[in-house]
Order: C-alpha cells, then sequence, then structure tokens
C-alpha cells in the first residue's frame, strides 16, 4: 500500500540515438509515478487544484548504474519517506525486468498557494502523516547545486516547452542543458548521478542564459532569466 | 486479429498549454501503435532490423474531431488496409472512453535497404497478404502537399531531436513547425487536419530552413537543407 509500482514500457520517442532512455524521459516517468501514487492516495494534483494549491518539484536527485533502452520493460517503485512543514521528501527506485534494482532517485516536494503564491505547511494535512513510511534510499539525498556563470547558449523558450502548468515542462530544462554538449558525450557515456534544483519558472516567449561549467566528470548548469536571477541549476556526473 | 487496439492514458508531458494532447504527441501515439501492431504480426522493425532492413513513413494524414485531454483514457486502433510493391496504407482511429470515434489516420509506409538505400519491393513478402484487410477510414487519404518558400526560421538539428535511427525522429518535425506559430493560435484553435509528407532525413547539427505559406485558415510548411533541398512537407488545416 505504502509503495506503489508503475511499469512502463520505453517508448522510441523516449530514447537517444544510443537506443537509450534520454533523462529528461526518465524524469518525466519518475514525476508521473508520484503523481500516479499521490492521486492513488488522495493528495494528488487533481485534488489539490480544486483548492487552487499545487505541488512543485524543488530539488531531484538520479542515480543510474544503467539506462534500459528502447522498448525495455522496467517499474518504477514510488513512496514518501516523510512530511516537514516545508517540503515532503519521495523516493524511487527503478527496477528491471529481472527486478535488478538499475537505479534510484529522490525528489523534495512543496505546495504553493497558486492565489498567494506561497508555500502552504504540510504539517497543516495530518491525515497524509500515515504516508510517511520513513523508509530512504541507498543513494545520497538531492544537493543543493553550486552557481555556473559562463554563458554557452541562449534559449527563447517555445510552444513545445510549455506544459499544462502554462511555464516551462521541468524536464525541458534537461533537454536544453544536454542540448549544448558534445553528442560524442551522451553516446559514449552516461549520467551516473543527476541533481537539479528548481528556483523560478520560465515563460512562453522568455529568452534563457544557459550557464555551464566543466570539471572533470561533471557538468554544472544554471539557466538563468534576463535579470540574471537563477531559474535552476543542474549538476550531472557522468561515468 | 487484423485490427489491433492500443490503450494510452494522455501523459502530462504529453499535453500542451491547453491540456489538449499535442500534435507530435499524437502522431507519436499512432506511430507506436503501427510499431506495435507490425511487431505482433511478424513484420515489425526488430525483425526488419535484423535484415538490414527499416520502415520509412511516406505520408501521415490526421483528421480529429476534438483532441484528448492530459489523463484522458484513449484507444488506438490501427490495422493494414492494403500492400503495394512500393507502399503499405495503414489506417487509424482513436477512440475516446466512451468509444466515440474522436478522429482518424492514415500513413502510407515502405522499406528501406539500409545497405543500398533503395526501397523493397513489398509483394516479395506473400506472407503478409492476409494482413491486407482491404478497409478504408472515412477521412481522404494522405495528400501530397505543395511547396512553401517564405523562410520564417532556421533551425539547428539537436541531441534532443535524434533518435535511436541516428537522425531526427519524424515527429520533431511537426514541433519545429508549430513552434513558429503564435501561441494564441494553439490556443484558441484546433488543427482538424494534418498531412505530412516525408521525404529526406535531417542529421544531427545540420541546420534547417522553415519555410511557411499562411491562407486563410491553412499553415502550409516545408522543411528544406542546406542545399535547398526538400526534407518534409506538412500542411495543417485549423478551424
Amino acid at each position: 500500500m505504502e509503495h506503489n509500482f508503475i511499469r512502463h514500457s520505453v517508448l522510441p520517442q523516449e530514447s537517444d540515438a544510443s537506443k537509450r532512455i534520454t533523462l529528461s524521459a526518465l524524469g518525466f516517468m519518475l514525476l508521473n509515478a508520484a503523481g500516479i501514487d499521490a492521486e492513488s492516495k488522495g493528495f494528488g494534483s487533481i485534488a489539490l487544484f480544486k483548492d487552487n494549491k499545487c505541488w512543485v518539484v524543488s530539488r531531484m536527485a538520479i542515480e543510474m548504474k544503467r539506462y534500459p533502452t528502447m522498448y525495455e520493460e522496467i517499474t518504477i517503485e514510488t513512496w514518501v519517506e516523510d512530511f516537514t512543514a516545508a517540503t515532503t521528501t519521495r523516493n524511487f527506485r527503478v527496477h528491471d525486468a529481472s527486478d535488478e534494482i538499475i537505479g534510484e532517485g529522490s525528489t523534495l516536494w512543496a505546495i504553493i498557494d497558486m492565489n498567494t503564491r506561497r508555500a502552504v505547511n504540510l504539517l497543516s494535512y495530518p491525515e497524509w502523516a500515515t504516508f510517511a513510511t520513513g523508509e530512504t534510499v541507498a543513494m545520497e539525498k538531492p544537493h543543493k547545486v553550486g552557481a555556473a556563470d559562463e554563458e554557452v547558449e541562449r534559449y527563447r523558450v517555445r510552444y513545445s516547452d510549455i506544459d499544462f502548468n502554462q511555464h516551462t515542462n521541468s524536464m525541458k530544462y534537461v533537454e536544453w542543458m544536454l542540448n549544448t554538449l558534445d553528442i560524442s558525450q551522451m553516446q559514449n557515456h552516461i549520467v551516473t548521478r543527476f541533481d537539479i534544483n528548481y528556483m523560478r519558472e520560465a515563460r512562453f516567449g522568455q529568452e534563457v542564459s544557459i550557464c555551464r561549467c566543466d570539471d572533470d566528470d561533471t557538468n554544472r548548469f544554471e539557466l538563468k532569466d534576463a535579470d540574471n536571477k537563477s531559474l535552476c541549476r543542474a549538476e550531472l556526473k557522468w561515468n
């Protein structure tokens, strides 16, 4: 009951030239699994939306031993670890068809009141306490990611980037980042750990500065708006 | 047996700001349904690939009465109408949960020998004849689309555009086209008929010229390479 298992087969449009699932498609799967689990427990976006509130993911980390490939059947296991006043921690395991754990994920979520744009105290929902399993993952929890200052590209937010929330879909940030790297890096290496911190939403037509700072086996990214305010920071560690 | 029914629930990342499924996500669903059906009948890409051959879609047309929305459960019905030496016609119906037909599709496919890059005679597979149902759709078949000459944008092919075939995913063309239009058009209108003709593949790093020609309720698009050769043409008719 506390853990939910969501099966998914990797679609062609979720795979890249190496036939492995893309990082953004994998992130989408975790977010969708989170949505399905939250709905099944009565605290999903649909219920919150009626109350003019919504879930926002503030941090996400993923560690992968290997990436599933096109048409591979995987199962996303997800559960809530804990609630605090400000955030809830939701964890994930990625199982392959032989039930080996090929990856883990951990996310931090907050609830925003869409009228006031302020965070809602999650402990004001005592009925949710029963879903806090206390169970953690083996990986390190999502990090705070440092700054990156060198602009490598500018990107204007397009129709295909905008989702039902009227702002940029959170995984599109990841696509923009990966698009600045050399394609051979994606073909010859995999991201073993991915951290992303979300600060602000990017909207249609907005121009975004993509900054990057490279270091041995790590790329650190920062997306900034026209006022130099940080939209998002991410760190990709490669094998 | 001849018709296959594939259920799918519209995911958040498949929906746009209007919460309706995007045209590219809908196109992906039809292509995936085609793949699932072909595999189940023994003539899918996996089998062909071993023989160094692959299916390519040359034309697709979709007519929609309404677009399903986020989380809506739909069923894609697909079947083969016929085989000729050059192409096979595969049709689709989109059913909603109350089994109303909300749209139809029709596609033309050829098989390419990946060594010679030449088309394979489909009638050289007599065992497939049994799958030709002769059954058509109510909509008009895929059109030949005319030219469009006015360049509205240039686009460089990115990592996130490339799929397992090592070239641009066919539905990415549609995203690039829609991204040149005013977002209010997408929010206030729907595409009632969509035609696309595929001519050439776009590869990583290639610069593509997006040309468009607008006429009352229709946008015609042409994508061209640096030698002014046509990659693809499409026509979108709006309500």
